[in-house]
Formats: structure tokens, sequence, C-alpha cells
């Protein structure tokens, strides 16, 4: 029996957890939040000790690993983090590889968590699928054939960046109503916020005004969307395009690629009944009648990376040849 | 050595070929127009023909078919023709392996001429890449890992119903500012006429008008882009929204799947230098600066999906087993 070690480098907080191999319970599990002053050597430093925690000098047979970043997964070195400084261009599969003598693999976040869904959650046995994750940014990854695509150059997966109202504001990208400009929870509140402090609106969105004790800058997307189920008419028309620009992305994903299945994570999702409501209308309205698929929530929440990584870690030891 | 047999079910015109595996040179080439009371029944009946004089009574090894509507891949069945009646639900794979007892494999145009510019045009040697054709509709196919992808029901490749302008003009397919509604020969055209016929805007478009005698309904998208080349502000603006609606589906669909290359043909993207270095342009700034991608004219033209017949027929026999 395979043991296979997970690890998880996340923007906030780290992970590393075993498990033997088609096993769906973890042997060992350990979670640790960055601290203000993170870089990559205080990260490696920290996952060093999560792993001999977790491996309790057990050596493991294949290790997979999950960066919130763009990542080479060819070569499993680590282009930079948007978080974290110091990751630039840093070997992650040699440096593991070198420590373990073990069979290695490391992907972005998004890829894998997209493996992960596949391989143990909402995906199993949709052979062709989307994952999307929804908090922060916007992300992406797919299974084609039962097999991760990253693109020619690992870029693949990038619908937070899709264009979906070419007059809607402006995203940090450069370019005007992207889907993550209008769907992400940062975006969501840095909009009510604009809303809220311009007059000719002051008088909707006292809801969510109320829920901050008129502290905008505490408002953050899970706070809009709060005030919405509440009724605040801002909140509801922020929440309300969100949905819209997901749906929309997904509808053009859908008949681009004709995926079985688009599986959704992120705490955005969370949204409640209404937004998903819109969400499937305006994708089913966007897709061409022919068009087929279902949307459906990501099940592996937060451990989506780390059972990703386990599924990337068993991929890699059924195509390395035993020595 | 083996004698491909590859058969073009156009909208407007019916071809057959013979050629020896690995060849670039026909052995035999036959092509006729579709009368105007065309159906299912006079189109087998012309290919018979076609067939039989390009064969002359030699048997083929492998057949592979291009046909210009919706085809499951995997029965080879023909879903339907927008042009030509009768074709709903043809079991033409069948239809052709009774007649003939070989191999034969059938698929939609856009997903064979993807094929044939990847075995044999402009995209040897690019194992991922996004083929579109822009002529009197906007449609696309797949080559992934070096093999064609059609989607879990075989509607990939469909950019030309891709929401671009959620406020732009309504599409046939109900939406608004579709790529094909902007990019399109004859919507481009139909515009045209709309905009001459439009008193406010009476006084440019004149070049567009003299083109055609003032017979407005003479206008096709090929007038447009004659009239756009003269320096007409019209035809100007409406060849310009064209190549930016392209531009953006291409810049979309690079943040998504990461292909290396796009190859574009069909008669709209002949439209001259300047329409292709607007869609380069807006392809560049709409996809993400570390997103990479080549843009190039498709090579094959009228022929691409004969020469995808002859790779899809080839690719039947790699994967057929001996008998």
């Amino acid at each position: 029996m395979s043991l296979i070690l997970a690890l998880d480098f996340g923007g906030t907080k780290l992970a590393a957890a075993t498990v033997n191999a088609g096993s769906r319970d973890w042997l060992s599990y350990e979670r640790r939040l960055q601290g203000e002053n993170a870089s990559a050597n205080t990260d490696l430093e920290i996952m060093r000790s999560l792993m001999a925690s977790v491996l309790q000098e057990k050596k493991p047979d294949a290790i997979g690993v999950s960066f919130g970043g763009p990542v080479d997964a060819t070569t499993g070195t680590v282009r930079l983090s948007h978080h974290v400084p110091g990751w630039e261009n840093i070997p992650l599969r040699k440096l593991l590889e070198e420590e373990f003598s073990v069979p290695c693999s490391v992907d972005n976040d998004a890829n894998v968590a997209a493996l992960g869904e596949y391989r143990f959650g909402a995906g199993q046995g949709y052979d062709s699928l989307f994952y999307m994750t929804v908090s922060t940014g916007v992300g992406g990854g797919w299974i084609i054939n039962g097999l991760p695509w990253r693109g020619a150059e690992g870029m693949a997966g990038e619908i937070g960046h899709m264009v979906v109202d070419p007059s809607g504001p402006v995203c940090l990208c450069g370019k005007r109503g992207c889907v993550e400009r209008l769907a992400s929870g940062p975006y969501m509140a840095l909009d009510a916020r604009e809303a809220l402090l311009n007059e000719r609106t002051r008088s909707r969105g006292e809801i969510l005004r109320e829920l901050v004790g008129d502290k905008l800058e505490l408002i953050t997307g899970k706070v809009v969307s709060e005030a919405a189920t509440t009724g605040d008419e801002l909140a509801v028309e922020l929440l309300y395009r969100s949905s819209w620009a997901l749906g929309v992305g997904i509808g053009n994903v859908a008949n681009l690629m004709n995926p079985q299945r688009f599986v959704l994570g992120g705490g955005v999702t969370k949204a409640g009944e209404n937004f998903w409501a819109v969400l499937q209308r305006v994708a089913r309205e966007t897709a061409l009648p022919e068009v087929n698929f279902e949307i459906v929530p990501a099940v592996l929440g937060d451990d989506a990376p780390l059972w990703g990584a386990v599924a990337l870690a068993m991929l890699k030891l059924s195509t390395t040849p035993k020595t």
C-alpha cells in the first residue's frame, strides 16, 4: 500500500496530510496559518515541521503539492506567489524530490482542486469538467479525457479574466467587466463601499451600512451576501451582477468546450439559493440550446487542494516507472 | 500503402478525393455544386457518382468524411444540416461502412478542418490549437494533446455564440452581441443595409452604396470589406467591429484554454491587413499578459475539410485493429 504525502501551500495557510492510496480517511493532518511577515523561507520552514509531524519518520511513496499561485507543472517550479514574497522561480518539486527521493508533482491550486473534485468530490465519473473557485479571485481548472489540462504553458483555466461586459467597471488586469471584476468577493465589497459613499444612492444599502456599524471598510463579499439575504437592495443588485457574470462565463465555456459538468467552489458560491438560481438560468440562456451541462457545488471545501494533491501524487505514481 | 477516400458534404458543394496515406498530392479529385432543390437523397446520389469517379473501381482502405452540420462523431450519425433538408439522424458512417466494408469516420466540418490544418496546414507541430472559420457563420474546432476535442456531446468549438457585447445587437440565437452576430459576413451585410436605410446616417456609406449601384440587397460581407478598403466610413466601422469581436473571443479563449496557436480561415479573414492588425491587438489586450499565443491564417482554404477528412481516416486506420 502506497503512503501519499499531500501538501497545500495556500495564500494564508499551510497544510500537510498523509493517506494510504485508495483510502478516503487521512492518517494524519496538520494545518497552520501563515504569519503576517510570511516569506517563501518561513513557508518552507513551517511546512518542514508539518511534514515531520504528519510523517512521524515514515517515508512517503509519492508527494503531491498544491500551490496557491502560478506553477510550471512540467518542471514543478513555482513562478511566484501573489500573496507571499520570495517564491519567484522556486524549484519546489526538485527541493522535495531531493529531500525524500520519491516522485513528486506540483501544480497550482485551481488545477489541483479540479483534480481533487474529479477523483474524490463532486466530479467523480465526469471525464470532462471545469472546476471554478469564486472567492477573493475567480480561477478555474480543467479535466479533459480524465486528465488535467493545463494549456500549452500551464495558464489554462483563467476564466476570471474573461470579459463579459466590455462597458463594465475596470479591473486590476486593465480590462473592463471581467468575470472576476464583477463576481469576486473583494470587488463586490469595493463596489458596495463606493455606492454607499456616493450621495445619490444614499437611500439604498441601509441594511448593509447597519451590518458594519457604518464602518464601510469592514464590508466584505460575505457581508454583501448577508445583506442581500435580508433584502438590502444594493446588496441584491451586486450579488445579482456577480451571479450574472458567472452565468455568462459558464455559458460561454459550455459553448466552447462542452464539458459534462461544472463544479463551483469558494466562499462567494455560498451566497444562497437565489445566487445559484440566477447563475443557472443565465448560464442556460447563454449556452446554445443543444449544449447540455450541469452546474453543481464543490463538496470538498477547504480540503479540495489537499485531496487534489493526493490525486496528483497517485497520477505521478501510476506514470513513474518502478525502479 | 493505404488508399484514403476523403468526402466533403458542404452546404453548397460536394467533393470527393483519393490520396495515398502520407502523400500530399491528390490521386483524384471531383467537386460538384449542389442544385437549388438539394436534399439528403440528392446529396447522397451525387456523392455516389463522385466516389465512383474518383475511386475508378479501386477499394479504399479507409474513409474520412467532413459534414457541414452537427454530427455525433462517436457513431458517425449526422444530426441535421442547416442548409439541406432530409439529413436528420442519417447514419452516414454506417451507410458508408456497409457499402465499402472499411473503417470510416465522420465529423463536422469545423472539427475536420481543424484536424486538416493541424496535420497538413498552418497548425503542423502545434499539439494544442484552436481553428476558427469566419464566413457565413463563425465556428471552431479543437486540437488538444494532438487529438480532436469534440466535447462531451460533440458540441465543443462554438465560439460563434460566445457573448462579447451584452448590449450589442440581437442574434438569431436569441442572445445579444455574440461573436457571430458581430463578425460574420451576412450579419455585417445586414447591419450595412440597415444603416444605409436609416436616414440619420445617410451621409455615411456612400462608397458602399455605389459599389452595389444602390441595390442594397446585393451587399455582402465581401462588399463591406471592399468598401472598407476604399475608406468607406460605415464599412470601416462594421469591419472594425467584426475584428474587435473576434479579438475579444480569441483573447477569452486564450485565457481559458491556453492553446499554442489559433488558425483562422474563412472569407471574412481575407479582409486585409487592418482587419488582422485590429484582431491581433484586441486579442492581445484581452488575454492576460502571461498568456502567450499566435494567431495565423489558415492555409488549406476550401480544401481544409477534404484534407481533414484524410487525417480523420488515417487516425481511424491507426486505431482500428487489423483483421
